[in-house]
């Protein structure tokens, strides 16, 4: 399909990503309310998806559901009247998940509630307080410099009330009912690369596999962070069984090379499939085993799970100076980024897609390739390499080898691996195995 | 056996190796035909060969024996006369198998039949077409430009008809029927290092091994690439299971370092004693995974077989700028390294010969080995070595180690490891595991 | 337990280690005979000591336990009545188990008798000859050189008779009956590095367990080298069921990194508790594979016992000049030296009473830390880091993986980890594996 995707005219699916992400980005989102709602809604002018609502209360594994948390103002008025802080300016003013207060105070009395960064004085942060009810303003550490003495009227116009949680699904039925499970989280306000570059490419990544023949069944959650997988898990605790491989999306919009966190299997189709798609991607990569830290994965990959879910990145949480300020803004992601990332997960698709066993029915000696025409090279350097890869797939083609594993063997591609695989097949040299019915086209 | 090798005149034996390939290197070879039959007639004159001729058109596998092709004289002529393109000068200069042709042309149409190396202009490639009916000329680039318009008498007298493929084997029978197979082809014309040195090397451990009271069984196969081997499998289908250890030898007579390739398996015992034998040879080499291109180790290492043989040579084929041109010539092999190839022939062979698991009798604690005079160093390394060798033996002869294991383990040579067994094994310390009747000389 | 061991004054710790090696230090050892009594002794006034006596004569696996060896003087004196070589001065100037003699004779006689080290010309050799009787003086080059012709008076007043060998046990019992074993050998006479730094710390360290509530029970083995391990293993062949751990400790108080050599098992719980300990020790170390040639683990190693039993070293026995020499002293051994090399025990006494696999009890999705008040960090690196230690143990406690599994796998110290298991644990969020009673304190 990569091949397909390369087709189109690419810088505009790049922009198409960016200008998605710019159109999500004001919202002020949480772990509930109406700023998920509103995003859900956005996503799904795009692909279709199926919303959850899960009860306040709602008990989900060692977890509860908190209240909904929704927000229309909140500031820090000076004694003349200027908003000296204000939501309405950057949703990351406010502490996320703060309770409602109204109240005059004097600077000392006020200056509890704020956070800043002082080592990046132009930065605001980004804080949250889901499970313990408070309140409190973020501001750039000039920004609280410049505070002078006196009375302030501070104001949250919050609520944190019985609600609902929130999440999204987009289901693309494949030829098989095991699935591929790609994950983002969208609770975060406006912060770009840390959580909207992951949903905007799961939601282009949908939109490009829709309508297609695929082998597997694809399933797109667009949840909250830790306690939005926690509820899904908790939903579909038997349903998981399906699961074949997954992915978390997360910060993939930056300037960084790509860090491919493996799954807490360590070996899992997908850890071996994304290894050799950013090894070929021509792309700085590392790969980084199993942690028990990061994004949803440590949800998935919990023991109890331990499903083969490993997460995708670029630069890692937490190590860039953006990260969690409102300097991860739309700038910081930028268009060729979030496309390149689009790309690797296509190539990643493709791979589990195109991955299986055969078996050379031909296993004694070589089978005569050339009285075929398939001895033939078209000439040069890929034309050797096609008739190599044909002889790699004929010899590890024994029913314990599959094309991934024969493609890590060779060194090649493994579109290249599939591409002989395909011609052998044609030419009835190689037959599927086990016998799971007609090759994917 | 080694150590009794080097008794010898060890430059007569390296002289020997070169002059018998001298002696071979005339000879227009092919896939079939009368070169082959005097190239094993030849090798029949050193060491015994049984012959078999196949006819054309067995079905072998998935491949069909060929039809046998003979040369007399091939030539181009000038307008003069002048054979300005002579098979009788290099049998290069055909390309082999061409059919028979006898006509006048011009230069332009004599050109699509012309083959030459523009990059090394000087040499004469070496091209085959055996299983398209076609005709043509290798000459050097240099040759070609000074070729004139004109006419051109073009004459091939070569035949291609119903015949034999012809391949030879040597036997020498050990006290067990398990084989050890030593493979090289004989289908080269007149290039030196692309396989006369495997074979004359074959020849010569054939002839090194006859007469001894040997562990196994050994089996030299001089037969043509590919279509030999396979005719030969086909032919042995079942006989196959008596194969232990394998090797392929070819180009084993220039000046690069040792490159073994392991057999399919990766940790067949061929591939360890042979990793064993070349570190510590003294001499560079390295050690390739298995890949399915190369020499007949492609056949023998097919899925259906899936057999213990490795593939010893010094450069890669391919890789160094001789390889299937007039340059592939007796001054690129040179005595001394056709020497060093065949010591590390019956280096491997020794260690085959000698490698077995025992068990340790007095397995608690150490035995003393002071008592019996086994502690006593004769003073110097070598001696302090020999008591580490016994120490080694002891502890690691648990039926789970081979000898070879422990020589790998301890860092010591496998001849070091083999010499403290056989003392041991005097000395009431060991038993053979399993109990295999009496321990070879 | 290491955390207390620090609140002590170390250095008077260090100084009492090495008081304790000059105490011993001028006792002329041997492997039977008084000097190893009055040794046993002296150990006995610090940790209590069982002494078995093994009778002259007693069959031990392949070995005879030998005559016992006493000596009270020895002497070479010149024609003037001067002692040019004397026992009193040093016990390493006769060789150990030399045979009485007492007799005049030229130097030329004398000379096949006489040892000494001409490439240091300044140090006295250690020398034996236990199993062939034999007599002989040790001296420095420079003092046989200063020999002059003429009759020399040579008295050794040794007695070489039936009696006994002599070892030490000292038991702790802990809460289990599995055993581990710390053996040093305790045969030679003024060395002090070679078997003194030994012995010493194996002596604190049982001082330092003894009245602990401990998990394991620990025996301390002083016997003399070889023939001592020998017999005890001889008379205890069905007792090592038990030994769950062992050590060897020899060679521990010089100035060179930690070399760890491990058990044959290779992959034995003492090996990977020392891996560990030694990397997080800020000291140089080196992890060596088990070779069957050294100190006692020779023999617990022995293939019939294989025992899992490693050996600590500083430098290599035989790799540094002062080895078997009169420069092996106790200037050669320092305080800070052997103290250092007593708290690596001790840190490894703590991974295994520590080490054990607990059961995730809320292994579906990360159970809430943050209601449990277990994910407020206490601030800085160190705060994270224990937060980050009970996610790793929450998320491995899958009854396949023990604390040291997950120190190895997170790179986080054992007593992190450790800490983070015993407040998951008090949460009820972990279960014993298998549930072996209360968890030790």
């Amino acid at each position: 399909m990569l091949g397909e995707f390369e087709g189109r005219d690419f810088s505009s699916v790049c922009e198409d990503l960016h200008s998605f992400a710019a159109e999500l980005y004001p919202i002020c989102r949480s772990i509930t309310g109406t700023g998920i709602r509103e995003t859900l809604e956005l996503i799904n002018t795009r692909i279709p998806l199926e919303i959850t609502e899960v009860p306040s209360g709602t008990e989900v594994f060692d977890w509860t559901v908190p209240k909904e948390w929704n927000i229309r103002d909140a500031y820090i008025k000076d004694a003349s009247g200027n908003r000296v802080v204000d939501f309405q300016r950057s949703n990351l003013h406010v502490v996320n998940y703060s309770i409602p207060v109204h109240a005059a105070m004097s600077l000392t009395e006020l200056e509890p509630h704020l956070y800043t960064l002082p080592k990046q004085p132009d930065l605001i942060p980004y804080r949250t307080s889901y499970y313990k009810e408070d309140w409190g303003f973020c501001l750039s550490h000039n920004q609280k410099l410049a505070l002078t003495e006196g009375r302030y009227e501070v104001c949250i116009d919050s609520t944190l009330a019985a609600g609902h949680l929130s999440y999204g699904e987009c289901y693309i039925a494949g030829r098989s009912t095991d699935e591929v499970l790609i994950s983002s989280h969208c609770c975060h306000p406006s912060l770009a690369n840390d959580n909207l570059s992951g949903l905007t490419i799961a939601a282009a990544l949908a939109r490009f596999l829709s309508g297609r023949d695929l082998r597997y069944s694809y399933r797109f959650l667009f949840a909250p962070g830790t306690i939005g997988a926690i509820a899904w898990l908790a939903r579909n605790r038997d349903h998981v069984a399906c699961i074949r491989h997954g992915l978390v999306l997360t910060g993939i919009g930056d300037a960084g090379g790509f860090h491919y966190k493996k799954s807490r299997q360590g070996d899992a189709e997908i850890d071996l499939a994304m290894a050799h798609v950013l090894q070929h991607s021509g792309e700085f990569s590392v790969t980084l085993d199993f942690s028990p830290y990061g994004y949803d994965e440590r949800q998935y990959c919990s023991p109890g799970f331990n499903l083969p879910v490993g997460c995708l990145m670029r630069s890692i949480w937490g190590t860039y100076p953006q990260y969690h300020t409102s300097a991860d803004n739309l700038e910081f992601i930028r268009p060729a980024q979030l496309g390149a990332s689009l790309r690797v997960c296509v190539a990643v698709v493709d791979v589990l897609e195109g991955n299986r066993c055969y078996q050379n029915l031909s296993p004694f000696c070589e089978p005569q390739l050339g009285k075929r025409g398939l001895y033939l090279s078209s000439g040069g350097d890929a034309g050797e390499m096609a008739i190599n890869a044909r002889l790699w797939v004929l010899n590890y083609s024994d029913g314990k080898h599959s094309l991934l594993d024969i493609a890590k063997r060779s060194g090649l591609k493994f579109q290249v691996i599939r591409d002989a695989a395909d011609l052998l097949f044609e030419n009835e040299l190689l037959a599927q195995f086990p016998d799971d019915g007609p090759s994917p086209g």
